[in-house]
C-alpha cells in the first residue's frame, strides 16, 4: 500500500494512493495514520479493504507527513561509501547517529524555508525507514519485521550550523521545515529489494544526487537493529539513513540553496518530492 | 504551582503539591499536564483554583515525568564553568546542542536502567526548563515570558556510546530510562532567581555534585533564545542546561554506574528526584 496524509497543515486526513495512482480517502476507516496503524496486524487489515471501494478525493490537495504523531526523526551519518569519499571523511565504523528536531518535519512539497541569515542550506535525499512494531534489542535477522515501511526524506542541512558552530550536529539538522517527508509510507511488502533503490535529486532541473541504496555502507536491516541497541524504536518512528554524493557542500564549487530555487527528489518506487525554497520568514 | 502527574506509567493523572506539600489530584480540572495547559493564560486559570478544593490523594503514588507529550527533549553540552574545567574541556564559544530522544524519559523515581553491556554509564544532575508558549526567534529580554517553568533532570550519559562511537553525542544519550524528570514542574512565578539556584547529586549518600545554576556560561534566557533561532521550541519541550561539576568520568578514579547504586539528586526549591540503577533488562 501507498498511504498518505492529505490536506492542510494540521488538519491531514488518511488516504491511499490506488493502482491507477488515484488518491482514495481512508478517513471512514482509520481516524489517522500513526504509531496506532502501522503493526503487521493494522496494515493486514488495512489492506484487505478494496480500495475502489474507498470514495476518490477530487483535485490535488497537499501532502502531509504520511505518519502522524512521530517520536523520534533519527538520522544516520556518512552511510554512503561514495558520499564519505566525496566528503573527505573515512568510512564511519559503525553508524553515526544524530537526530532531527521533531518541528523540522514537512510534507513532501511543502517549501524550504532557508533559516534567518542562513549561508549553507544543503539538500540530501534520504531513503526514509517507519518503525511499524516497538523494537529493543533486535537481531539483524528479525528487523524487517519491525518496519512498516519506506518513504523519501529530505535530510535538509545547514552546514554552517551543523559543522562550524560546535562538535554536535543537531543544530543544523533540526530547522523548521529541514524535514520534508513522503509524498507515501509504502508499506514494505511493496519494496522489493530495499537495498537496490535508485535515488536523485534535481535543483533547478540539473541533476545533482544520483545514487543507489546498493551502495549504503550500513543495511537497512543493520540500522534498525543498530538502533535497537541504544533507544527503544516506537511505532511511527522515522529514520534518515543517510545521503548519496551530490550534495552541495561537496560540489565544486560548492552550491547551497537560495531563495527560489527547486528542488526535486525521489526513489524508485517511493514517489517524488518539489520543493521550493524560500527566504526567512518570522510566523 | 508544583504541578505533578502521578500514578502508573501510562496512566498518569495531573495533579499538584499543595503548600504543605500534600498530593491534590487535578483530574476533574484538566485532562492532563502538557503542551495544552502551559500557557501563561492556562497556567494563570489553574493558578485560581484553591488547592484545598482540589481531592487530596491517599498513599505514595509514583510521580511520572510532569509534562505529558513531550515532543523534543533538548540537552545542553559543557554549560557549566567548573564543569569544562573538570572535563579539561574548552569553555564552549556558544551552546552546543544535542537532542535525547523522548522514549529516554522517565519518572523521577523511576530506576536508571544500564544498558546491555554498558561500563560507562554516568549522572548528570541539571536544571530543566519547560516551554510554555511557542517560541520562534524569541529575543533573551523577552524569552522569560516564553517558559513554563522549571524542573530537574538526570541526564543520564552513557559514557562510551557518547564519546567514544562516533562524533555525536546522541547516542550515549537517549538510552531507555536515561531522562529522569521531575518530581515537579514548578512554575517560573515561584522560581526567585534562576540564576541562583544549588543543584546536587548524591551516589549512595555520598555528595557527588554540588553547583549552582551561578556558574552556567549560558544562562536560561540565552538558551531559550539561542535554540529559538535554530527551531520551533513549542509547548512542553524541554531543555535540560548543563551539568555542574562532579559527574563520574571526572573523578580520580573515575566512577561510573553499576546495578544496586542509588541516586539522590535536586535543585533548591524544584524538588528531589531518587534512582536506583538497576542491571540492563529484555524488556
Amino acid at each position: 500500500m501507498k498511504l498518505v496524509r492529505y490536506g492542510r497543515v494540521g488538519k491531514e486526513k488518511p488516504g491511499l494512493i490506488d493502482e491507477e495512482g488515484k488518491l482514495r480517502d481512508l478517513s471512514g476507516v482509520i481516524g489517522d495514520i500513526g504509531g496506532a496503524n502501522l503493526s503487521d496486524k493494522a496494515l493486514r487489515k488495512l489492506a484487505k479493504i478494496a480500495p475502489e471501494s474507498l470514495p476518490l478525493v477530487r483535485g490535488n490537495p497537499r501532502f502531509g507527513v504520511p505518519v502522524a504523531g512521530v517520536g523520534k526523526f533519527i538520522g544516520i551519518g556518512l552511510n554512503y561509501a561514495d558520499h564519505a569519499a566525496e566528503a573527505g571523511l573515512p568510512v564511519p565504523k559503525e553508524p553515526i547517529v544524530f537526530m532531527k528536531a521533531i518541528t523540522s518535519l514537512s510534507g513532501p512539497d511543502d517549501d524550504v524555508m532557508l533559516p534567518k541569515g542562513s549561508k549553507k542550506t544543503d539538500w540530501e535525499v534520504e531513503l526514509g525507514v517507519v518503525i511499524g512494531t516497538r523494537a529493543r534489542h533486535v537481531s539483524e535477522a528479525e528487523a524487517e519485521q519491525y518496519i512498516a515501511g519506506y518513504c523519501v526524506v529530505n535530510d535538509v542541512s545547514e552546514r554552517e550550523y551543523q559543522l562550524e558552530r560546535g562538535s554536535q550536529w543537531d543544530k543544523g539538522k533540526g530547522c523548521d521545515t529541514f524535514g520534508p517527508v513522503g509524498p507515501w509510507l509504502v508499506t514494505r511488502d511493496e519494496v522489493w529489494d530495499v537495498n537496490d533503490l535508485d535515488l536523485y535529486l534535481e535543483l533547478n532541473g540539473k541533476r545533482m544526487q544520483t545514487g543507489s541504496t546498493a551502495t549504503m555502507i550500513f543495511k537497512v536491516p543493520q540500522l534498525v537493529s543498530y538502533l535497537s541497541q541504544f533507544m527503544t524504536l516506537e511505532p511511527g518512528d522515522i529514520i534518515a539513513t543517510g545521503t548519496p554524493p551530490g550534495v552541495g557542500m561537496a560540489r565544486t564549487p560548492k552550491r547551497f540553496l537560495k531563495k527560489g530555487d527547486f528542488l526535486r527528489l525521489g526513489i524508485a518506487g517511493l514517489g517524488e518530492q518539489q520543493q521550493e525554497v524560500i527566504g526567512f520568514q518570522q510566523y
